[in-house]
């Protein structure tokens, strides 16, 4: 059985709501003797912490289990900072209705006590690497668990760029932009631009143009080894990384997307169930009209 | 039949193309002993012009046609800017292909001729009139004669507001933005977002949710006299007129969208057919595959 | 104020639960002295039944009310039958949720006492009037509150067809068919097929492909004075009323769709509103994810 | 190098432009000593046909290499029929644009010379099983290479039924039907229902609701490991393999739909390239409007 020894905290910060499930998930890891290392930026906001604290960096050294709390988005940057450790993450939800954050507030002594327990689902979820080149130089980087957003950095103002497939060009296009999404993003930016929900086991990309200026063109779904390229026209977008992390471009740069190596660990409760988040958030199952 | 004595020259600047066609133009008019009036922002590029030079504002006043020369863009600006003139627009394409600039630059002799000698199709179009409203106050309005956009400035960045229409509340909505658009609009930025397609003709407004966060959200046409209210969140969108007017909002602001009393007439060559426009430049009528 | 003194009762057969709202009204109608004539085929499932009975012809000659006690289905065979009578209508909800018939049936004695005390909204909506014509001649007819559907009577098998809009030429279609709605019909069977919500008070027709064969074709709105003509090709495809009466085609026939003239007028409490009702049967509002 | 022997011939009946295209390759092969077997089906319509006649079972038993001769939809066909021989395919094009049958008739000689050489890409597409079950027997079955479609065998008259994916209950619709596609049928029918374009390599399948009675169902991609089930509820719906073979069921049934473990082997023309073959037929890269 996985036995979890040292654990650590990270969450959505400015929420007492947040701060309440950790005094909860510190009281319940004390009492089973687990080692409790919470991140520097929320311990700020606590009175008289009495949690040993650290950086995000050394809760990724140290920890065997990294616990956050807060919504989807607390997660995606979690994820995107544990990825590199191999530590594995589950997600207390404190925020909207969240497809990655399972476990609810309420619930936490006896949900965690169970993944503590061996009681769980493990799940792996692969992660996109992104760069920008120009000249052949890479110039920024970065991780995205949900998608990376090719954009102009305002609605309505078009782009242009060229898109090739494991260097097999496929399309020119004028649009607001490209989202390129895992399955695990899947669900949400990708699913309001049209693109197709993907189960998250698959090993799969989504190409979802956003806004395309022209009538021909429709998400794609290619193999989750696919080298994705964008050559960038005549603009200068930006980068998003699941909209947190953001790069520029100049005309002729290239953005290379893959596949990261490394997979990120996402545990679940043992009842956990993909098509039964998506009856609860996406409202399947629900009847329209008569 | 109309009598065009005083015709003003308005156009998309810094292209050779468009000076070559006000040349033909110029000429082609003065033979006909029409004055012509010149707008000073494109004189400026003519070397010893010896066309007579105005402001926009000028040639609203003292012109009863305009012809533009350039794409839809310019002539998108030259309709909110003679709308309140009531004078009629012509236009030449020099852009792309255009749904509003129907006289190909290569047949300026023969159709601006015809439409000289009264050969011509003429239509009335609407502009939206939007008001952005603080305390009560206007603080900021625009025009568009293809769509209000409400935005938060950069794609994939949410914005939140309350919808109303005629007083009545139609819906809260999170997503990247609302798009207004009029018939004539209906065939360029909302139809990307998944607008429906509506005849020039047509007295109807249809909104568009950009990339909602929800999945419930459609595509919704209500008459042209609808008074449309957009009661901004926490946010701070951009309101955009045609894409190249920008108004700033803040939380609790009210944007006010409706009919512009006054109609741009749009003159158009007497083989002008709509649905021949959407064949031409929407591809219809084409086959997909086997 | 409007006085109803003869009322008919129309509805869905085969239900205990009309049969037990049909019971409710009479029992309240009579007391306020009103005449009341239920149609005989519902009749037929009363045992004893001791309303005055008559045909769907004869209600519609003698009654000045009609009240449907159904799902929206039932209305609109009712609406179709009324249409050329005059008779205004009002629906009791049995079926599933419905945006036409909006009296709950917990609420007869309160809202029908209302609507009988002349406290209601009342609403003009336009039919489609369809004649199929096979040389000139017409073949069949029929009439539709929703839409007019022509499609293959098979799902995944293509018909072809040319569409023509006052004389126009629209586009030559491969399709598995064309859903003709109006805006009462616009949050039906369109909707599934993407077509826009359009307000019931519009004047304006949609048109919608089904499984267009090609990338290009979108919704489309135009005018409710707006003359549409489908040209069958090379198929044997059925026209639909409102999915409940179906007409047979042969190659080369000429489908002409257009506004009846007589409208039909519908009853609604007064609380009724559009926009509450795309809200409670839409899911408008709802909330995606975090 | 592979070296073929025996070539059998197939394509689509009543053509004279086929049969001008067998003659061709008949021909062409003669010469160089391969063995041709023409279907009987086609054969039928040859006078004097001096070719060797076989049933399609016979030549999925004698051939190395199939040729088919026609559009998409012959193409389907004889991948059904081959695909237990194991015999690869190759498609010659006398439709109308094809994913599937490359070879332009015109290019005959130098293109399948070529293919002869063994100059040629060589790839596996899969093919989707259908089983009906009626109370745990099978009562019918079918293969297909495009897709599986579950309907009402009449536009617009809804079906319902039970989702599972693995055993998991995904969810609950009413609706026209259900589209099962493979990645070589994601250009095809599911295209047009709104599916997204799978590159035909991806090891996933598509399932995509065609007019869903609710806002809220949206295509899903899954893997191409997963057992797909559909309980019939109350309703009589076909199942059609690739539009051409259709099976009855009835309230109760169950269907079930996985990936066929033989794999089709096709092959293509060296110069072969998915993306050029999208901006070919799907217009990719085409601009919309100015």
């Amino acid at each position: 059985m996985t036995k979890f020894e040292t654990i650590g905290l990270l969450g959505r910060t400015g929420s007492e709501m947040v701060l309440d499930s950790i005094a909860a998930l510190d009281s319940l890891l004390n009492e089973r003797g687990i080692r409790v290392i919470i991140e520097d930026e929320i311990a700020k906001n606590i009175d008289n912490c009495a949690i040993e604290i650290a950086t995000r960096q050394q809760i990724g050294e140290q920890c065997d289990l990294v616990i956050v709390i807060g919504g989807d988005g607390s997660l995606l940057g979690a994820a995107r900072a544990m990825v590199r450790h191999g530590v594995p993450i589950l997600g207390v939800n404190r925020g909207r209705l969240g497809f990655l954050t399972d476990i609810h507030p309420e619930s936490i002594n006896v949900e965690v006590t169970r993944v503590l327990d061996g009681q769980f689902q493990q799940e792996e979820r692969f992660l996109l690497a992104v760069s920008v080149l120009r000249d052949g130089e890479q110039i920024a980087a970065g991780n995205a668990l949900n998608d990376v957003v090719i954009n102009s950095g305002r609605s309505a103002r078009m782009i242009n760029f060229d898109l090739y497939m494991d260097k097999s060009y496929v399309y020119s296009q004028d649009s607001d932009g490209l989202i390129v999404a895992t399955p695990t993003g899947s669900t949400a930016y990708s699913l309001s631009a049209g693109g197709p929900i993907m189960h998250p086991g698959l090993d799969a990309i989504a190409i979802v143009p956003m806004f395309p200026h022209t009538l021909s063109a429709r998400p794609t779904v290619v193999s989750g080894e696919t080298e994705i390229k964008i050559i960038i026209g005549d603009c200068h977008p930006y980068v998003s990384c699941d909209g947190q992390v953001h790069l520029n471009t100049a005309p002729g740069d290239e953005v290379v997307i893959k596949k990261r190596a490394e997979k990120l660990t996402l545990l679940h409760p043992e009842s956990h169930d993909f098509y039964q988040s998506c009856r609860d958030k996406l409202g399947w199952s629900e009847r329209l009209i008569d």
